[in-house]
């Protein structure tokens, strides 16, 4: 396998200030060489890296959950990966992984710990075509609407469900699975190109573009019996809103909080959040990760329903490692169009 | 059985202004003669009445969830009534009623419509003694702490528990419930005399003042691995000032929201709603009145913890019909301890 002599890799040069907007001037493109294997080390080509929202945690100061990757360091970032050289018993060359890569062409693992980032390395033992599905459609941000849709809003036949960001990542795959379990579905987006896409391929019912309708007075007309299901990846203000439309018995799922997350002092709190007593309604909040036990699980309902066509893919490539920082920022502009993935191997496809 | 010749009862002459305190001016004590029975109706001398906060939404103009009592008419309430006369077939004198009887010595009931209040009439077939105990720890607030803190918190063993008004009606039940499954439980409350009685008397680990004592510093110091269960009787900043403080998976039971219920513009909601995505935490409301087909099964519970000594019965014994919008405004105030029973005939317990 022919190795690069050199690696590309996004360093970051600063933090986000708490409350400032996100700026790709935190980022800077560097190159070096790729260092010789150590023992049980092995040495991995990126083909795919992965964006989320929760990455700007990452390059926060004082991220609430998330540990900030120290200045000067490469950005880090989950990714898909081939095994080009090994020192390691357990991974051949030829071998695929998904690991926590980092922003850059090559990454060396090691899974005994070491001076290199010890990552959660999964071997990936069935490769699917296209190759970047694992980065998307059955990857984390599916595997999060899945156990968000049916473990957290336990959706069923006939509910009336909303989801925001409905044209994001994780709402472009919640929309259908709801859809796909009998539900009618309203998904919230901007733009009125993005309401095409859900209505038209992706088979939502109904949505509403917030950039030019009054949201709440559509849902009302919509949703005339109140919303069953709120699957929310915004937060703020629409949240509160819906909070005053819930149906007896709903379940508001907290996803994400793109609206206010980053903000320097939280906004004030969804007022109208005492209507889950008058409504006996839950709001609950989870993190995908929680789940890794069942991710084979959730890609094997995911592939099934692809298979047979009720699951259209979301995936919205990028191509070049170079777009790495403007495709993120693209999910806090609404830039984006389903799960970004980020091509960084020209020939990802024909490696494996 | 003798019945007095002249029925008091306290009427409704205005309702309470949206941000209004309350205001016992609202009532009006009057009286009037008892009426001739009509064919299936039957005359229920009252003997005990039951105060809820929410009775406050009944006397308040656009409430939220209630309808409002006419101004004129007599206030409703919840009570325990002795059957005195009959025209109906399935009740007889001498039969203990359950009902909505209103704020007045006697009310004639009718199970089959009619010109009258038709209340759901439940007969009372188990007479315990007291007999006050079935508005009371055997009643509708002691069955909210059993179904908030067993069904919506699920308490289990080495929960960290935090009550709200935990020496309120429902508070002060649902404190000692976790306490009875292996919780440590800390009760919130004002007055050291009430903070006294929680530790000493109802067996919790530990009650703060929230007059004197800075309540945030005390959580931390107490809960030093976060809150797993959070029964929340009042809203406001101090639910906020817990969502800071949860731990992971921890539920958050909205029983009750004084604080804030009757605000005219709803407060700002609690800011730290976005710890349920990163404590993976749960906030439910619920309505007691839902689990009116479990009510047997929470007062056998009930009963056996009173029995064994495990639960200590917390009912607050205010005796007079003319005590009625008094002990109403007890609840806003403080100025209750434990679940108010207001005792309507002097004689209630000699009576069945």
């Amino acid at each position: 396998m022919v190795v690069a002599n050199k690696n590309r890799f996004w360093r970051v040069v600063r933090h986000l200030r708490a409350g400032e907007d996100y700026n790709t001037d935190i980022f800077e493109l560097d190159e070096g060489p790729i260092p010789e294997l150590s023992d049980n080390e092995f040495l991995v080509k990126i083909l795919y890296l992965k964006n989320s929202p929760a990455m700007r945690g990452f390059v926060l100061d004082g991220g609430r959950y998330h540990e900030t990757v120290p200045v000067g360091q490469t950005m880090i970032g989950r990714g898909l990966g081939l095994v080009v050289r090994s020192h390691h018993a357990n991974y051949q060359p030829g071998d695929v992984v998904s690991a926590s890569l980092g922003w850059q062409d090559y990454c060396i693992l090691t899974t005994e710990g070491g001076d290199h980032e010890i990552a959660s390395v999964q071997k990936i033992t069935k490769i699917v075509s296209p190759l970047y599905r694992l980065m998307g459609t059955l990857g984390s941000s599916a595997f999060a609407a899945y156990f968000g849709m049916l473990d957290i809003a336990q959706v069923a036949q006939g509910d009336t469900v909303v989801v925001s960001a409905a044209a994001g990542g994780v709402g472009s795959v919640a929309g259908q699975i709801a859809k796909i379990k009998g539900g009618q579905v309203i998904g919230i987006t901007g733009g009125s190109d993005k309401c095409d896409w859900l209505v038209n391929e992706l088979g939502f019912d109904h949505a509403i573009n917030y950039q030019t309708e009054d949201v709440n007075a559509r849902l009302r007309q919509i949703c005339p019996r109140g919303i069953d299901v709120f699957f929310d990846n915004v937060g703020g203000s629409l949240l509160d809103d819906v909070l005053q439309q819930l149906a007896d018995h709903a379940r508001v799922v907290i996803c994400g909080l793109i609206s206010t997350e980053y903000d320097k002092v939280p906004p004030p709190g969804p007022a109208h959040y005492y209507n889950l007593v008058y409504k006996r309604a839950r709001m609950e909040g989870f993190i995908v990760w929680d789940y890794v036990d069942r991710f084979a699980e959730a890609e094997n309902q995911l592939a099934k329903w692809l298979a047979n066509g009720q699951l259209k893919a979301t995936e919205d490539l990028v191509i070049g490692l170079d777009k790495a920082p403007d495709a993120l920022g693209a999910l806090f502009t609404g830039g984006n169009r389903g799960i970004t993935v980020i091509q960084v191997a020209p020939d990802a496809e024909e490696l494996v």
